[in-house]
């Protein structure tokens, strides 16, 4: 493993340790638990979680839930121990191949089940060869679906964080075996095209498809960096960890 | 045919001819013109036409266009005629069924295809018999898709226009035929989820999906009636007959 930092999420409520190179965790993570409607009690698995920041986002926003994630790369599933547990966050993570999950995920079935892919294949090779690794980016975003799909319980809910361009490659693996499916158009600015969609979907669902208004991330364009000026909407999520209320309309 | 009458589109500058029951061309009709990409002296073909709105919304705003439409209803077809006269556009109108048309048109291809394919496919039925049989809703999306790849010129456009909750079966039906789609959600008003989408998308095309921002129709929320109150860029499409600048940036 190279060389880790702590970063704070969550205005500093959640602390992770991360690699200072390669795959890091930032906002998405913290978009994703935001999609999740998880309720206190239910089962929800990660897949892919790397260090864990979107179960933990979600885990400090539900209590009692049963988190599980599944990592190919030990550092990374290691540090995401670490991280729980210095948290305080219950989040079983183990060790794996997504596509071919040990016994302990294979055989469990999950209420709510949540994924950041890698954005990156057939495209643009990631920088850093661990990174592609991590990110397990020999795995092609139908097996993400596919996987995430085979783990839910009947009616249990998929979401997604990914780039805005891999919309029709998602809704095509979704096809068929999920419906609910709501589209949340994420902008960094208002105006802009989409950059990433978020995107849940309910297995075996049969209601119709909803393409809501974008999540806009940043205020008018007047700053050069985009750290800054966050809009109320996204400080609510990113600083708050409250949940995207307008995925968790008629969709919870 | 039952009773017809004259509407007015483009503030007036269309005098367009058509039942006063049973399906309606209105504003569907006057954006999916304003997505067209075509120019001067290319071939188009609008499958479903109607009485033409879309098309000579389209022959309006693009001079020496080659416009086609297909209709398979034989007094929409006669009305379309007659609309094309009436407001000086050639536009060339076929009575036939658009999924096996007759030589005129299967014998032919075309750079750019529009359509405004019905919208109560396996939902809702019409609530006219006749105007099931003038939308050809016995033809599935799909088929629409399908009949207009095949109409196309390698590099050619499709414009489509459809309730946004077909998103998914029009990307799917689209997968692996064309590239280059371009979605663009249409709102009633602001941060409202889309009712329609207007789609672009190139035969053949290689180039990544684009979710652009909303196009919205009306103003804040303060009157009663969607008729009033039309956004600046809703009244550039539906009163000056302008086409829709964010689809053909990086597109036409």
């Amino acid at each position: 493993m190279t060389e880790t930092r702590e970063d704070g999420f969550l205005d500093g409520r959640l602390r992770i340790v991360q690699p200072t190179r390669g795959y890091r965790a930032g906002a998405d993570a913290v978009m994703l638990a935001a999609a999740c409607p998880a309720r206190a009690g239910q089962a929800v698995l990660e897949l892919g979680c790397g260090v864990g920041v979107a179960s933990l986002c979600l885990g400090w926003r539900v209590r009692d839930l049963r988190l599980t994630g599944i990592e190919i790369q030990p550092d990374y599933a290691d540090l995401a121990r670490h991280n729980a547990a210095t948290n305080n966050i219950p989040f079983s993570v183990v060790t794996g191949d997504l596509t071919s999950p040990p016994s302990g995920v294979r055989d469990a079935s999950f209420d709510h089940v949540i994924a950041n892919p890698p954005f990156f294949q057939g495209g643009t090779a990631a920088l850093d060869p661990g990174r592609a690794i991590a990110r397990q980016e020999h795995t092609p975003l139908e097996g993400w679906i596919d996987a995430g799909l085979r783990r839910l319980l009947p009616g249990g809910t998929l979401s997604l964080i990914q780039r805005a361009d891999r919309l029709d490659s998602v809704i095509c693996a979704l096809s068929g075996r999920a419906g609910a499916i709501t589209v949340l158009p994420i902008a960094a600015r208002e105006g802009r095209e989409a950059g990433r969609i978020l995107l849940t979907a309910r297995k075996g669902g049969r209601a119709p498809l909803r393409l809501l208004a974008p999540f806009v991330m940043h205020g008018a364009a007047r700053h050069n960096t985009d750290a800054e000026d966050l809009t109320h909407a996204a400080q609510a999520v990113l600083r708050r960890g409250e949940p995207i209320t307008a995925l968790f309309t008629k969709v919870s």
